[in-house]
């Protein structure tokens, strides 16, 4: 294409927005509008994608980081033949692949979701770490942001851990219009307020009128070419440019243009171009999946490991199994275990430093490429990365997380090191997977477990020794529990997981020599939860104490009340949980404070069977 | 204090942190001995704080963002005569203020908790906006950060705010002592590296070595007299500087030194040094509590009105009437209406831009000072700021967040723009409180009743329009509930909160056409749970139905059920939520989609009457 072609082509993307936000009656055109031209030469001359073929290896990997510009992605679809034109204006609509922001969940060629400001770049730099190190067939990675977005700090993580790894397949491109939701951006047209901090994060930067198509098509070629730095091209545009009525003007943003018509006439009329988007080169995925010859470990009943060694083993044997299994540690890798993978597979390791959201950021972007990455850092510091959590849902993305030194039990390092609200964060995403195993053999299962299931998974692991109860037969089920103590006598049922299992099986005894039958369930599986094991327990012994390393809310204590809610009889319980702000303490202390070990379940066991309210 | 004296000093911090970390078994003396000669001189020649009057408005302020170097603060607090050898010995022992990271809950010296890497210059950014726009009585904020932190975004976000503030009156100090938990970092003494960074950010920067005491107070000085810029100081440190068997190596880091006694006496034996503390100048607070004169805004019944308006001006009208509110924006005011705040108080509006971190860890820090701070953005966005708001509570700081765009009655928009995990993640941090208001009556009183409550408080505000239902004059106490449909013969009680309030009440109208009577509970008060309401409910009406526009994990059905979880009997119950992940479409398509309107309501608690389970 020329360039008055391409010119042409800007402006059917600019009709495009307009017409599909005009027929949403919703979404942002004046958005999509500054990156129109930023767009179509993209999409005619540098992109290499087959359209019908998203899962090519070759194909060059796109990410809309301002997701509300969605009317220019699908426009861009439509240009290159992957939609037609009665589907663009099915768009924002019940039951349409087009949704206000694109997910890979609806449309094929859609990387990850993204709507969520500043994480378009983050899960891009994952995909161009699997390009470079793992992929390599040669893929490039382009990533569209807007200027607002590069106020969020995972864009400057992105920024260092992209420099740092000099990854010269990956260009970002950045339509600075200059205003944001409520005005303008702190740095208006300043291209180079960002050049300079791209620049100090050890990128290649290029300065761009983004409405001249042909100094774009420089730009992107001279990111293209360039070796051993990734690229920013800051590109100076208008918001809503081509219509003179909400050009450049505040107040405009994220609605459809006030006179549709007039603003598609004066854009030119809709037009029909039809681009062919340049094949990817001939490439094949290097990763392969061998699943023969390797074991996880066991270990023997009675022996005292922490489940954060049999994590770090398990994913060691795991990695020998499976070569599309990789691991990403944020600089806590010696606490984590994660390093264990790392001494064993180092090319499959990789170290996002001191920063939660690039680490699952990274794996997301991983996982969009094929791999199945294991993140992992204390369970407390995944609540800096809930956003990309949360967004990984919503892409479906199947990534495994990893939280260590859960609860109260880590001792005497205090609350900030303390994952005590990360089983609620977890269970809230929709279709996550959380386990908590309470030893190595269990932990061993799970481990592997998790790499065949789908979504976000959660594994929390404990930073102290425990015995080793089970078998190394014994078999884990996600979705299961096991009963470790039962009677016919049963009056209660303690349920527990991870550290309070322990305690659990000690109160059990405890209350056993006073003529007290508990029943003992290990639930293991937090989410999805052994409603049939619950619900039995419940018939049988009529009533349940559930104990947890964690705040009282969205923990295992309402978990366990999920098997209950669907109209049956719910049985009497009480919940023992972590209730105040702990302090610095040793382990044993700390779940005595915490009301939460043997002594404090066996108290509140009694209370219960003699129907009395527990204080 | 002389050359020799300050250098003397240094040792006495190094010695005194050893000692302590000893004394617990546990702790981080190598990453207390690399900053000991930064934080001496900062002590000793430019701090100017009265250790008797911690909240005496002239202090300046000093935060230790790398928290885990509790020793070496606490081995300073001695040296400043504010604790005594014997308290520095009880260092992480049950019961001791000094815990393994420090707290402002338990010493008043104390700003803000740390040991979440990357919060202490958000917050430091917080208290310097409030030294330079409201309090302006000249204090310093002082920060001392490690290396390893700076991997983090939200150090970033920091930087480009307090650049773009012109933040003279904050000075970051890097203790660049080159190695990470588990290895060197990124940049190793790359100093160079890190002035970059700050340079880009519109910092002042300074490189020195940070073991030579006259280099460092020269920097101070510079920093102190720098104007229109904060100031970075880099300085080149030895991780446990001073002992020859532990300084620069790996593999030391969060441990005592092995041979405690040995390295004492390389250090030239304990000392017992006292500084004499620069006094802070004479100084008042300027903002004043002036509670007279203002009303909050009233609704008749029957208006429709978006509980988000209601919120923006109640905070307005509360603004007026309280000179210690303050609001801050994320650069969506517009949508959240924060933007009412800002046309009436400019003054006292802080626009964070897209950066959720330091809109929460300004707030934090406003608060620290004294301030009570609204930060408001998307309910959805505020999961990327769990991290703070998790540690705000461990610092037991009062901020008022507000989360707009809740649930999928906000339409089109799509699911990354819903708030589904945010009453999971709110309700599970400890001591919280979480107000979902369903009109804006409701909404004017619990925005004005927040500012008198303490630690975090949420408000979930929507989007869309709803019919006033309560009258001008209505009460709406923190932890109470409201019945809006009740009489001697229900049958069942329908729990909701926010926008399926609405849909309850119609449900309720549909099963009472069809002799059913439902008890319609308005729980706009999710933590704390009116517990008394529900127990009463369930004990008169035998079975409740609970409906929320939230995943199912951690909302309001839980909230529910924690008034159930002390023995007593528990009734039936359906819980109804968001189950599937929505796409987009309009709000009424929304909520019949996620089976939470008036219908699907209706459906529920027929069949739960019916003694049915509920498929």
């Amino acid at each position: 294409m020329n360039t008055g072609e391409l010119t042409d082509l800007g402006q059917q993307l600019r009709v495009d927005s307009v017409r599909a936000a005009a027929a949403a009656g919703s979404g942002h055109p004046t958005s999509s509008m500054s990156a129109a031209d930023l767009m179509a030469v993209l999409l005619a001359r540098h992109l290499r994608y087959d359209f019908d073929r998203p899962a090519h290896p070759g194909n060059d990997r796109f990410v809309l980081s301002k997701g509300h510009a969605s009317p220019l992605l699908y426009s861009a679809y439509k240009a290159a033949g992957a939609i037609d034109d009665e589907e663009l204006l099915t768009f924002r609509k019940l039951g349409s692949r087009l949704e206000g922001h694109p997910t890979p969940q609806r449309l094929p060629w859609v990387e990850t979701a993204t709507g969520s400001l500043g994480q378009g770049l983050p899960v891009g730099v994952g995909i161009a770490l699997a390009g470079k190190r793992l992929d390599r067939t040669g893929y490039r990675v382009w990533v569209l942001c807007g200027d607002s977005e590069l106020a969020e700090g995972s864009v400057w993580e992105a920024a260092e851990h992209a420099g740092y790894e000099h990854l010269d397949n990956l260009t970002v491109v950045v339509d600075v219009n200059r205003l944001g939701q409520r005005g303008p951006t702190r740095h208006g047209h300043d291209l180079d307020a960002y050049a300079r901090r791209f620049q100090a994060f050890d990128w290649h930067t290029i300065e761009v009128d983004g409405h001249d198509v042909d100094a774009i098509d420089r730009a992107y070629g001279e990111a293209a070419s360039t070796k051993g730095q990734p690229t920013a091209i800051l590109a100076r545009t208008l918001k809503g440019k081509g219509v003179e009525g909400v050009q450049d003007r505040e107040g405009l943003h994220g609605k459809p243009l006030p006179e549709a018509d007039e603003a598609i006439a004066e854009l030119g009329g809709p037009r029909d171009i039809r681009v062919r988007v340049q094949e990817p080169p001939a490439a094949r995925m290097l990763h392969s999946v061998h699943t023969g010859n390797f074991d996880l470990p066991t270990w023997d009943k009675g022996e005292e490991v922490a489940t954060r060694n049999a994590f770090g083993q398990a994913l060691a044997a795991l990695g020998t199994g499976r070569g599309d299994i990789v691991a990403l540690d944020g600089e806590v890798g010696d606490s984590t275990r994660a390093e264990f993978f790392a001494k064993e597979h180092p090319d499959r390791y990789f170290e996002c430093y001191i920063a939660e959201q690039q680490l699952v950021a990274s794996a997301v972007g991983l996982a969009a490429r094929g791999w199945v990455p294991y993140a992992a850092t204390f369970a407390a510091f995944l609540t800096r990365a809930y956003d990309f959590v949360r967004m990984a849902s919503v892409s479906g993305a199947g990534i495994n997380l990893v939280g260590s030194h859960a609860g109260v039990a880590i001792g005497e390092d205090g609350p900030s090191q303390m994952g005590l609200e990360d089983l609620a964060m977890m269970r809230a995403v929709h279709g996550s997977t959380v386990l908590y195993p309470c030893d190595a053999n269990q932990t061993a299962r799970l481990v592997g477990a998790m790499a065949g299931l789908e979504g976000v998974r959660y594994l929390r692991t404990s930073r102290g020794e425990s015995p080793v109860i089970y078998g190394p037969d014994e078999d884990f089920p996600v979705g299961g529990s096991k009963v470790l103590r039962s009677s016919d006598s049963d009056r209660l049922t303690l349920v527990a997981a991870g550290v309070t299992v322990h305690e659990a099986l000690a109160a059990a005894d405890a209350l056993e020599r006073e003529g007290i039958r508990a029943r003992v369930i290990d639930l293991y599986s937090v989410k999805p939860v052994d409603r049939a094991a619950l619900r039995k327990a419940a018939e049988e012994t009529g009533c349940l104490v559930t104990v947890e390393d964690h705040h009282p809310e969205g923990g295992i204590g309402d978990a366990v009340l999920d098997a209950f809610g669907d109209g049956r009889p719910v049985p009497r319980l009480v919940r023992l949980a972590v209730r105040s702000m702990p302090g610095s303490a040793s382990p044993d202390e700390q779940l005595h404070a915490a009301g939460i070990d043997a002594e404090s379940i066996a108290a509140a066991g009694r209370l219960l069977v003699e129907e009395a309210v527990v204080p």
